[in-house]
């Protein structure tokens, strides 16, 4: 890093963040979502000596973990090692994360009345740890690789928060918000001004850009996302454009290919797209104005050098050179791929996209 | 029923028939996947006394499970009790239904030599139980309902046969398919011959429709769906168009709304719309020359008949009253659903829609 303000900072010249701004690029930027995990043996390596919870407290391993994968993979970003749910953790939630379970919330909020036990974040000190990641993984890695930050976006928390796991139908999550319209919308709002202040938070520790995780917001429909989530998205995106202009803010919602239109009301930056749709359908369908990521389907990790090169040629033909394509998979890297074949996908686009 | 050839039967005339053959109707008809399930007293009293399977090998305790769920809900068309998975243990796969873990296969399919042990079924006659189930049902129902007979769609069955269970990856599925794509391709083969003649059968037992669930396909994208997945669900249209031309098919296919223009070139009549589109956007994607059926999101049923009323006036006003709609939900009734909202929403389409 450099002492001299007026020396614009190699990061600020990356592919990764060219591409955010829609800029032309020499080459396809690429990173892949979970691409510090279980598949990796250096990451296995320091988690069989901790707890997953424990290991996202601690910062030093947690930019240990990534800068590793960055090194290996030779992506082009490095998101920090990190997960959506600890920030429940002040908010008044009991998170565990069960030996081969997922995670489970001990008192899920169920009711209105429930809601008395939610706090909003005001003070993003319980969140210290993460924001150390961000700087120390920022301290590690080379000055041209931006740092992510990230949380999960209001819908896919208050899923968590109220299912207290996983689920199927979302039937907790969804019987809130249909009968209780004004608890789903108290809750959205302390949620979405926590996330808020946590992503300015990370950014100013040193994240170039934050990615919003709407990992579980395909169980809604167009009406009820328009209504139910994507306002508190968008009061996000507001929050985080006003007060921090230069950070690129990347969205991605995953399970459900006809909501982009309205990923596109966001306000993002960057839509993240899941392999569900095809790239230019998606890329047509929320305007070449704002950039894209994606979106290999992360299952083609587990078949072959040859065929991810192949797919590789057929999503960067698809994202025919337009400024603002960031390669990544449609979701993250699952724990069964051969680390080889996550290199033979960088390098593929690396290649490939070469001008 | 008549003996008279030349009278037309009451179920030709029916709401259902001529909705599934885009024909105008005095109101639109109604009925819900899983109509007859464990969320209805009536048929947990029948489950107590069996197991799973024991009862979808019991046509009389099927046909008597779903004409009191016709009777109770007072829908428009009675489809047969059964499941989808039980066509694969005569093809040679051990299918268990665990207690509460939902369906295993014990001897899953995991390479091309694996799939010396399936067998297409040529001969149907396994599968008497669900013939008999579909004549039984038939005879027990009024003449103006129509019985639907009903399969999984190729590439749902061969999940399942592959995976051994439910998944969130599919990843033994996909792998099979993009790396050993001969195997996936005669695998596909001997369930779209199986399946076809498995729905004929049941036409010829009694079945007015027959209906292709494809459960698990929305974890495909595009260009996957259209060469892995839909040359199968075309051929089962086409064999039993050719053969049955009166009974329409429905395609069901949950989870990916960016595969619609796909479901319409599968060749089905009626495509199934799950909650996650709009119905008018999804009618727009596949043609008003198709019939469509669906589309409120399951979990509204949980909610009050105040709520199910207004969200069953938001589905018809974006069918907008064109011919060639079938309502339903836009997935299966959740075993968590009050009898009560399931009747009430019955109610509210009948007098909403009526003209």
């Amino acid at each position: 890093m450099s002492d001299n303000s007026n020396v614009r900072p190699a990061w600020d010249d990356s592919l990764m963040m060219k591409a955010a701004r829609c800029e032309p690029v020499s080459r396809t930027p690429v990173w892949l979502m979970r691409q510090a995990g279980r598949y990796m043996s250096e990451y296995r390596e320091v988690r069989s000596q901790t707890t997953f919870l424990d290991l996202c407290k601690s910062p030093a391993l947690c930019a240990e973990v990534m800068c590793t994968a960055v090194e290996r993979l030779g992506v082009d970003a490095a998101i920090i090692f990190s997960d959506i749910l600890p920030i429940l953790q002040p908010m008044g939630l009991d998170l565990e994360y069960a030996q081969g379970e997922g995670p489970i919330i001990h008192n899920p909020i169920r009711t209105a009345e429930d809601l008395s036990r939610i706090t909003e974040l005001q003070d993003v000190s319980p969140m210290d740890y993460v924001f150390e990641t961000v700087r120390l993984t920022r301290e590690s890695i080379a000055d041209d690789i931006p740092v992510i930050g990230f949380a999960g976006a209001p819908f896919t928390l208050a899923s968590y928060a109220i299912e207290g796991g996983s689920s199927r139908s979302y039937m907790h999550a969804k019987s809130l918000m249909f009968g209780q319209p004004d608890a789903w919308r108290e809750l959205m709002e302390r949620l979405a001004r926590s996330v808020a202040r946590y992503l300015i938070a990370q950014i100013d520790a040193g994240a170039q850009l934050v990615q919003l995780f709407d990992s579980w917001i395909g169980c809604l429909g167009w009406d009820d996302y328009k209504q139910y989530a994507l306002p508190y998205v968008q009061s996000i995106v507001q929050e985080i454009n006003a007060a921090r202009p230069n950070a690129p803010v990347i969205y991605f919602g995953t399970g459900n290919p006809a909501l982009l239109p309205l990923f596109k009301q966001s306000g993002a930056q960057v839509v993240g797209i899941d392999w569900r749709i095809r790239l230019d359908d998606a890329w047509n369908t929320v305007g070449h104005d704002v950039a894209v990521q994606g979106n290999l389907d992360p299952v083609l990790l587990l078949s072959t050098p040859e065929m991810i090169r192949e797919r590789v040629a057929e999503v960067l033909s698809q994202a025919a050179g337009r400024p603002g394509h960031i390669f990544n998979l449609g979701h993250g890297v699952l724990k069964e791929t051969p680390v080889e074949n996550a290199i033979a996908l960088v390098e593929a686009v690396k290649e490939l996209s070469a001008k």
